[in-house]
């Protein structure tokens, strides 16, 4: 089953609101196996609403549309839908009770206006609603397509979704499922990440495979589709299987999590505590570590040492490191986590120094990131160099002191 | 001018992510006067792609699509766009040599994948990136029409659109200017910031009034129509003035800057230096301090101390203290905020300590949150109940923190 979402309003058009309505819509409809094609946007116009509505009927099995239809003079989908239809409106009298009861319990007079409510496309089954007071509308075309109408306000959208308009697709549609799963890792590029997938991407058709690059990662995603959730899984498993094992340690998930989550996970399972110590990420390595569940039990604090002066002092950095190779140095990163790790009382200690920009740091470019990791009887650290802006280069440097973190406990048995 | 925006990306129809390009887009369009009439959003597929052009090419005069411009196999939109337009793709040198240098800048070794970015639809000029490696293309149609492609990204997304796109469709649609002016609050309820404003809401048309709450703050955004940049602004004067007049101290900028950025410039002015201490915000504050620019100049760095003995180990908080009021009490704060200041060596110290959730701490409510702030010769503190989850109580926390910062330094002439 092929479907179409159609989005109804000059708010959205305008970027007053953002069209939200249409990711969790899609996130459902994937989920009982209904293939969303196409996404429209149109404004409160009559004709282009017919013109969105003609142009979804000739290309896809169900049409689901959201707004227009309140009370108001802008509130037009009913006629645009008509139009396209080629059916007249009609007042149906137990709306327009539904309507007046619902205001009277309210305690509120109707205003008249309020009957527009009352008019559907001929020959509509409609649907009412708890929460406000938009009906929603389902219309069958001759051609057995068919087309969905709910209100704009989420929470009113979500209730008839649920309740009505998504069991009855499921139930047209013969429920197939369709399923991904998303496989992140880290410290590998794109395009690297592409080749070593080439054959599998050319290959592949259910499952078939996608990149998603950002933020100092690249999420690939394994997407199946069959007759039950189970059965989709089960043509993943292998194709996935494969992506990680060619992807090896740069994988950090196979289940969408983001790092500092399974950082967080490896830490509770070693038993162990870190603490972090930060120059050009300002505090958002701490961040990300306190953010996974139960961070409380292993992340002791940062230190956020923002000049050479605090390195020194608060950290512990000897004075002939900062004098000698420099605060953007590994050798600094590494007394940097030695600092951390012993002023918190902590088994591990991660810590970043480098270059977030905009100004280069002496002979030291944008970009330049040291990474540090100091354990009881060890150390080790790296150096690279991150793309992008100020905001990027912060975080590709968490990505690299996090999976500098991870692979350590991977390789760990516990403090 | 009409325009049409094309979101390209499978993901997009999964709802695995949400089209919000299509929303910021929308709003910079219609500051230049420029009219969005549809919003399309369309899968990984070539036949598809060129579907949605070929329409959008017949009804507007501008074409502005995001994404699939990657170099991986399923970013196909030069494909898709070249088809549309009845014109091959030719891979262009000077792109190229773009590419090749950018990654050996980077120490990376180019994949050859890579070089699918330099290959645009025959007459098409390029936009080279700062940040990341896709080149934006603008393509002028025989019949005047115009297809802009940027990124799906929305770092390198909007810094083409800025840079490049939207300067040049001002001065191609020589249209009215709609300007808006944000003024924003914090420590102020919504509620009470309408209350002030009632009249002013009701009576104005051009400019118009709104409010957006969030993050604790509300901001109040004036917005005024007119024939040039100028002649709004000069409708906008009187009423932002009357506006920040009524509300008072809890203006912290009128001007939409964050407050981070207000406390920055504050910090230099005065030619101070700020170091801080925090539990339940996890770093988010010293990376809200170091988000200013110039922020080396007056931050000195946070420790974040997620546990009781840090607060001791670290930053000097008595056991007594401990003991009595505990870790969440004014007097910890103001503690903190001492131990930050002598610890960093810095003029002021400013700390937060508090219940981030999901679970209460002994007696303390999810939502308390106590700040302190210390300078030489005196402290101060307070204690209030932050709303909602454990990221809006951290925000709440962050913006207290910032504020008693704000309001001291504008209280103040110097060190």
């Amino acid at each position: 089953m092929r479907a179409e979402l159609i989005g109804v309003g000059t708010e959205i058009l305008l970027g007053q609101i953002c069209n939200d309505n249409a990711q969790w819509m899609s996130q459902r409809l994937a989920e009982i196996g209904v293939d969303v094609l196409w996404h429209q946007a149109v404004g409160d116009n009559e004709d282009r609403i017919a013109e969105a509505f003609r142009l979804a009927l000739s290309r896809v099995d169900v049409v689901l549309a959201t707004g227009g239809l309140g009370p108001t003079q802008d509130d037009i989908t009913r006629e645009g839908v008509g139009a396209a239809l080629g059916v007249r409106l009609v007042r149906r009298p137990e709306i327009e009770e539904f309507l007046r009861e619902k205001f009277a319990r309210m305690g509120r007079d109707m205003p008249e206006s309020n009957l527009r409510q009352a008019d559907v496309p001929e020959g509509a089954r409609y649907i009412l609603p708890d929460r406000g007071t938009a009906p929603g509308l389902i219309c069958e075309t001759a051609q057995g397509r068919r087309v969905c109408l709910v209100p704009g306000v989420p929470v009113e959208m979500r209730e008839m979704m649920t309740g009505t308009i998504l069991p009855e697709l499921a139930r047209l549609s013969g429920s197939a499922a369709l399923v991904s799963r998303v496989i992140r890792v880290t410290g590998m590029a794109e395009a690297k990440v592409g080749e070593e997938l080439d054959d599998l991407f050319r290959g592949s058709a259910n499952p078939s495979l996608a990149y998603l690059a950002g933020g100092g990662e690249v999420k690939v995603r394994v997407t199946a589709k069959a007759p039950s959730r189970a059965e989709a899984e089960a043509l993943i498993d292998p194709v996935a299987g494969e992506v990680a094992r060619r992807l090896g340690r740069f994988v950090f998930t196979e289940d969408d999590e983001d790092l500092e989550i399974v950082v967080g996970r490896l830490m509770k399972a070693r038993g162990m505590t870190v603490a972090a110590a930060e120059s050009l990420t300002g505090g958002g390595l701490g961040l990300r570590l306190s953010r996974a569940p139960g961070s409380s039990l292993f992340f002791k604090g940062s230190a956020v040492c923002y000049t050479a002066e605090a390195k020194r002092d608060v950290l512990g950095v000897r004075q002939e490191t900062l004098d000698g190779p420099g605060v953007v140095s590994e050798e600094c990163a590494r007394e940097m986590a030695g600092g951390a790790r012993r002023n918190f009382r902590a088994d591990l200690g991660v810590a970043l120094t480098g270059v977030a920009g905009p100004e280069a740091h002496g002979d030291q470019p944008v970009g330049t990131v040291c990474v540090g990791l100091s354990w009881d009887g060890g150390e080790e650290s790296r150096r690279f160099r991150a793309p992008g802006d100020r905001d990027m280069v912060r975080r590709w440097a968490e990505q690299a002191a996090l999976d500098l973190l991870r692979r350590h406990l991977e390789s760990s048995n516990g403090p």
